[in-house]
């Protein structure tokens, strides 16, 4: 497979490929037919849409983008808002009225901070940025339905996972808002069965972070049966997933990996890898965890799924691709798609269809496979193939705990940390981003500090608290004053797990201009 | 009991009470009697000494002073060689001279680092800070053997503990080098059972921290069968110590707490409910986890052990105190003096002596009451009653992950951190109490950080490396150039878990005089 791999060192992108994966010698190439083969003539897309794919799930396409447009919709509120009351604000009363048509967004900001002179104008690129944080606030509490499980032949979600071999499933993905859908929208995987959604700049997850995670819910299967019972021979399932850009993979790729798929993937693999060890080293085995290597082009959301072979090895250069299959399977009937899938991922990992040892991960790999073609097959026909925007536009950078209740592509920058100290490197990749399209409008750049506690555990709450404060002050201490020119407003939030409000720390969020 | 508590909120020294701990109404006052009220002639020091205490350990006793007086001669004899060698530093070949000179310690500094000019002499204040931090690497690296169990009728102490039904101990201390000596001086508790030793500013540890560390030991139980199989009822023991000073309560206590004793008791025994509470909420049931407040008195290291009562309930007022016990058992036979203790503690439970549900823990109170006695006795013996210095002597100041291999009292200034942006506020006190020492005779303050790795894990060292370096990078953003009028010196190591070999991560330490 050496072909995949370019002169400098970089992945070509799966549609210029002769080859999809490596086909074990004289197995028969079953996605390699002309079907298959991409519409060369348009260099880019995919092949030409199609009316109805055998494998699209229109109705949970049409519910996913509607939802998207509610939220896409909440946001695009905030500009017209301010651009309206930008030139009232010298006129009596102002602070009551800007106060109450901000009330009618949901947003509330007290009357004295919206109070000028003509000596001292409102910053209103600073309010935008509070706009900004409130609105998405108030859409993490809307509570979006994410219980969409795609029924499969009747089935929920969570007992075909359970039936695969595993008993949860934990995501870590790339900061990148680009990858801001990867749970709902890309992997369409219900949240029932993932147990932890992570993002880390190029998704590098520390590995003692991760293996405390899994001690944890681990513990639980031993001592309470939760999710299921030790006994049951189930597997916990890390996927990391990566990202490259289709249309421009020098420039729109991966920031932490510099716009190399080839180290993004190879560096993501070793962590996982790392991670396996560790739970191997510490607790005798690690026969109990699987992994799995993602890739996800941000133009198509069309994925590569890296199968591990029948020794459980991946291969960056090895991959079943779901921009392939969608063609593949385009002019089938659903029951053959299903087929087709099937064969090419038995063909990945190059054991027979019917190898009963890879029968569970190769189970898991087709439904993400047959997943995310509805997602292409959605993004295909409101986008034309391919999102029309390649690079970075997210609202607002989010730090501290994950938040998965609003998911949106380019919603957010999106990085796990306890603290600025070892997130700084993340942090300061996302602000980069965040001031490139934020500074020349003369918009903040919106920051909100979530950070999650169990009510169940005493003192958590303050602790929570504590930790929210602290970030907050040290984000600010690293970033202040000069380090943003496009300024920056921090808001620290905290929120009791499982619940949708979010409690302000205090309700000034804290304001700097460069 | 509120005669304990004076009107300024703070409580008495035991020796100033009418009765050591609460009785229950018509419980016998065990240890009323004549013989265990302090001399109150002698306002500070306990009873007279007495030429052979019945509970004294004398051979281990004279074993871990012969260790303490090794340590201080290697760091004793850092002064006069400096000393020696500093009106020599405008001699020719001065350098190698010195690097002789100072490998002659086992310390070893780079010649070039060693040279003078007329015009810019020595900073020997930084030299000292990195002889110290060096003296105090090669006593780590000595291997001191600490496997000095106190036998209890011939069994080992692992086993003992285990027959009170513990299967590990986890001892959270303040910070303070007072107590740098609390695991194999004070409490005498052999290294095999300790499964945790961690040190924070007022022993204020993080609760979610010692969850997973409660998390990552019981799943080993359940998976692994180590230290015993989960099917065992035996429990794990976190014992949370505070300290006073008997000598001087109002200033050479606590700083965490301001010198305020039932402060510091009162924080950590909420800190101690919320761990057990963590545990009960997420994990179902707390009734493996058994938690044990102990207050030592720095100036003699006397201890108080705050012994839960029938219903597992604690109080900071009510604790058996082994320097009453100490006088009380002074003049008995060995079994009668244990018989007392014994007694004693069942009182200060407020059940009976043959109560079989406290058993356990009342055994285990006992036997750190008796072990503390042989301590209090070597005290007495070496230091008239009490240490002579009431105060702070710390040598160096440590942070990052703990090191227990070298204990001795005012050593160390000792944080467990895993980022100084979470351990601020405590390093914030340590570094005051060392500058206070270091700043008048011209002295930096000598700073180590320690990281441990676990060298079965894939890629631990080179993380271990990094997280080392980024805790140096942020003591020195902190602290660097006007922090510190001292002079601050900085030296990353990493460790692998179990060895004593210290890796420095840079041969040339940092330094910073302000």
């Amino acid at each position: 497979m050496r072909a995949l791999v370019q002169a400098d060192g970089r992945m070509l992108a799966p549609w210029d490929q002769q080859d999809a994966w490596v086909r074990p010698s004289g197995a028969p190439a079953t996605v390699r037919s002309r079907r298959i083969r991409p519409n060369l003539t348009n260099s880019v897309g995919l092949a030409s849409p199609t009316s109805a794919h055998p494998l699209a799930e229109p109705a949970l396409s049409v519910m996913l983008q509607q939802r998207g447009e509610e939220i896409e919709a909440a946001f695009a509120s905030v500009e017209p808002m301010l651009r309206r009351l930008a030139p009232q604000q010298f006129e009596g009363h102002f602070p009551q009225h800007a106060q109450r048509e901000l009330a009618r967004l949901g947003i509330s900001i007290e009357a004295g901070e919206l109070a000028s002179s003509w000596s001292k104008p409102l910053d209103l690129g600073l309010i935008h940025a509070r706009c900004v944080i409130a609105t998405f606030c108030n859409l993490v509490e809307r509570e979006f339905d994410r219980t969409h499980a795609l029924l499969e032949e009747g089935e929920d979600a969570e007992s075909v996972i359970r039936r695969f071999g595993f008993h949860g499933i934990d995501i870590t993905s790339c900061a990148d808002g680009r990858l801001g859908g990867v749970v709902d929208f890309i992997l369409r995987v219900p949240p029932a069965i993932v147990v932890a959604h992570s993002s880390y700049g190029g998704a590098m997850f520390d590995v003692e972070t991760a293996l405390h995670q899994w001690e944890a819910l681990e513990l639980r299967r031993w001592r309470l049966g939760l999710p299921n019972d030790a006994t049951e021979p189930t597997r916990y399932l890390k996927i990391g997933v990566y990202h490259f850009s289709s249309v421009d993979p020098r420039h729109q790729g991966c920031t932490a990996h510099d716009s190399d798929e080839m180290r993004a993937a190879s560096a993501l693999l070793s962590r996982l890898e790392e991670f396996a060890g560790a739970i191997q080293s510490t607790h005798g085995d690690a026969t109990g965890v699987a992994t799995l290597l993602i890739g996800v082009d941000t133009d198509t959301d069309a994925i590569r799924v890296h199968i591990p072979d029948a020794a459980g090895v991946v291969d960056v250069a090895r991959f079943a691709s779901s921009g392939i299959l969608y063609g593949a399977t385009a002019g089938l009937e659903r029951d053959a798609a299903k087929a087709v899938i099937r064969a090419a991922v038995a063909e990945c990992a190059g054991v027979d269809a019917n190898d009963e040892a890879t029968e569970g991960m190769r189970w898991l790999c087709g439904y993400l496979l047959k997943n995310n073609i509805s997602q292409v097959d959605a993004v295909r026909a409101s986008s034309d193939g391919r999102y029309s925007d390649s690079g970075h536009a997210e609202k607002l950078i989010v730090i501290g705990d994950p938040i998965d209740d609003v998911q949106l592509r380019n919603l957010a920058f999106h990085v796990r940390m306890d603290t600025v100290e070892q997130g700084a490197q993340d942090l300061d990749i996302g602000l980069a981003i965040l001031a490139k399209t934020h500074a020349p409008p003369g918009l903040a750049v919106p920051l909100l500090v979530h950070v999650v506690y169990d009510e169940r555990i005493p003192g958590a709450r303050g602790r929570a608290m504590a930790r929210a404060c602290r970030l907050g002050a040290a984000v600010k201490n690293r970033y202040g004053a000069t380090a943003t020119a496009a300024g920056l407003v921090v808001q620290e939030v905290v929120r009791a797990e499982g619940r949708s409000c979010m409690e302000l720390v205090d309700p000034r969020p804290k304001e700097a201009r460069g």
